[in-house]
């Protein structure tokens, strides 16, 4: 019996600039670049076991705190997809064993699938004795239809370009991947992640990034990122968590007006939510100096210096609305958890 | 001892299409129209005498339940400068006592000024003995500063014109006033007006119509507005609720888009206003149709067919955050409660 076996861990990341709204759905490719922090507590761990004696692929999925289970529908269609595009890389026909658990709250607005996708493809290429490069990973992880999974692949703080060229799906295709702007010890931040409400509704991915477009807003949204973008980056280069704070929020706020005003509109904020953005507003004004930023759901990413984070995570647990808060320092990219496995017989 | 005196009564309105931005400050004069309905419940009883003996404007102001005060500072400055107008049309120099007072709490987030400046014109002109029409009147409220006061003149459901005109601070002056779209009697529509805080922090609205402009969003929400007039005009003179709480929903949503981005953002919700929005968005769902509006502060008005006004109540009364609603059908304009005395000696 032949079996190639890897296993992956990978990072969620927090994005300080958001990738909202997709350009093409196929290949993932979105319409202004992003710029992200991993985050090292909230970790997806995968095994991809390609083994001749299968009949169909087997994607056994683990929640935190909750039983094994077999995914089946809509989450095992995007897994065996993306295993579609590992055999086709590799020329092989052989089914998967995918076994893959999360190390954090699946209901946390942490954004599970982007460590999910980046943890499969390290794993899955490594299984199939690929040799990629961190580049041609973080393309291969983009086009899982998780577009900011291709952001879990690298290092630290990382950014997902948008190719400067016109719109030509080819070449984007090629050019539209991440890479670090800085390793995690260059800088050391903590995202507090307050949780507000563990059942919240859900909005699919796909839907939102849909929707976006038809806000009035979008263009406008658009036309500020290159200026933001390029705030962040300097931000990170030198270490000014003020100019940082100040175009990620401002980032924020902008896309959940685009939601606010998205036909139909989908408000992601509910009274934690706001309660969480007023009192650190009312922190910073007071000398402590923290930002928000929040993705498509109502739990809250509170950044500050790692040096305030005990002092912020404690604030947060007691405002109204807020059940628990998870803190992560900046995290390592994708990594192989362990050898590759040579052919077993 | 000479006297000349009138009292005029005077409604709050509340907007479906919001004014937000001034475009010159001395005239007030808006980027864009707007359109109301006046609130039955909520009425400011202003008397104004004109005495020849004063030797200076005395200006007292009775707030809900509270006892009169003085007005000093920049609340007495705003009526002086609007005596001086009145004074000015009138060819006197006769100081006036002014005594006004608001049957509805002045922290519901219901804004009294534009109720205030409405009686005090209607009053003051009256005591005058000018002889303004309608229209006069209201272009004289507009210029208080608290533009939206020339909303609460015309009876019922009222447009305020944005001339058509090419930009010129003369022609806007005489062409910027409102005017009734419908009678009360015409719709029986509510506001249901949920007050979710009575200690927020206030920001000036000089400052907010300031504010407006610097938002990269100002100019895509002037864009959108001219088709929500025309939407929310049809919707009242085709009585068609779905129509108007659409267009007036989202005209509320854009106004905070825009506060949220402005340069600094202000964030007027709070978790109880978040808690609304969720809960009326729900209701709708499930068959209670009522729609939300919400001005420069947290408290939410929502907006039903009075047939529906209690039920709306009652479950506004039992959402987190909610301390207390006042219903408001849709009021009659500014009147002069007695007829103006004669001279008396």
């Amino acid at each position: 019996m032949k079996q190639k076996r890897a296993t992956a861990i990978a990072p969620a990341n927090i994005a300080f600039i958001k990738y909202w709204g997709v350009r093409d759905t196929t290949r993932t490719l979105p319409y202004n670049g992003s710029i992200s922090m991993n985050l090292d507590a909230c970790l997806t761990t995968t095994t991809v076991t390609f083994d001749e004696n299968l009949t169909r692929d087997e994607i056994t999925l683990t929640f935190y705190q909750q039983a094994p289970h077999l995914a089946t529908g809509v989450a095992r269609e995007r897994v065996v997809v993306h295993l579609e595009r590992l055999r086709a890389l590799a020329g092989t026909d052989c089914y998967a064993k995918v076994i893959s658990s999360n190390n954090f709250p699946s209901d946390a607005g942490i954004a599970s699938s982007a460590a999910g996708f980046a943890a499969l493809t390290r794993a899955g290429v490594a299984a199939l004795g690929l040799e990629l490069d961190e580049r041609q990973l973080s393309l291969l992880a983009r086009r899982s239809g998780s577009g900011s999974a291709c952001r879990s692949i690298p290092s630290g703080y990382v950014e997902w370009y948008l190719p400067s060229t016109e719109f030509d799906l080819v070449q984007w295709d090629q050019a539209s991947y991440a890479k670090s702007i800085a390793q995690p010890e260059h800088w050391d931040l903590t995202d507090v992640v307050a949780v507000v409400d563990t059942n919240a509704k859900k909005i699919g991915s796909a839907e939102n990034h849909r929707l976006a477009t038809s806000s009035p807003y979008f263009a406008t949204r658009l036309a500020e990122i290159p200026d933001r973008l390029a705030a962040v980056r300097e931000a990170i280069v030198q270490r000014d968590f003020t100019k940082l704070g100040q175009a990620m929020e401002a980032d924020a706020v902008s896309m959940h007006a685009v939601c606010m005003t998205s036909h139909p509109p989908s408000f992601y904020w509910n009274g934690g939510t706001m309660n969480i953005i007023h009192a650190v507003r009312s922190w910073r004004s007071e000398g402590l100096e923290a930002y928000f930023t929040i993705d498509a759901g109502p739990n809250v990413h509170v950044i500050c210096e790692t040096a305030d984070s005990e002092v912020v995570a404690q604030q947060l647990r007691q405002l109204p609305g807020v059940e628990f808060t998870i803190a992560n320092m900046v995290g390592k990219g994708t990594r192989l958890e362990e050898p590759t496995t040579p052919d077993v017989e």
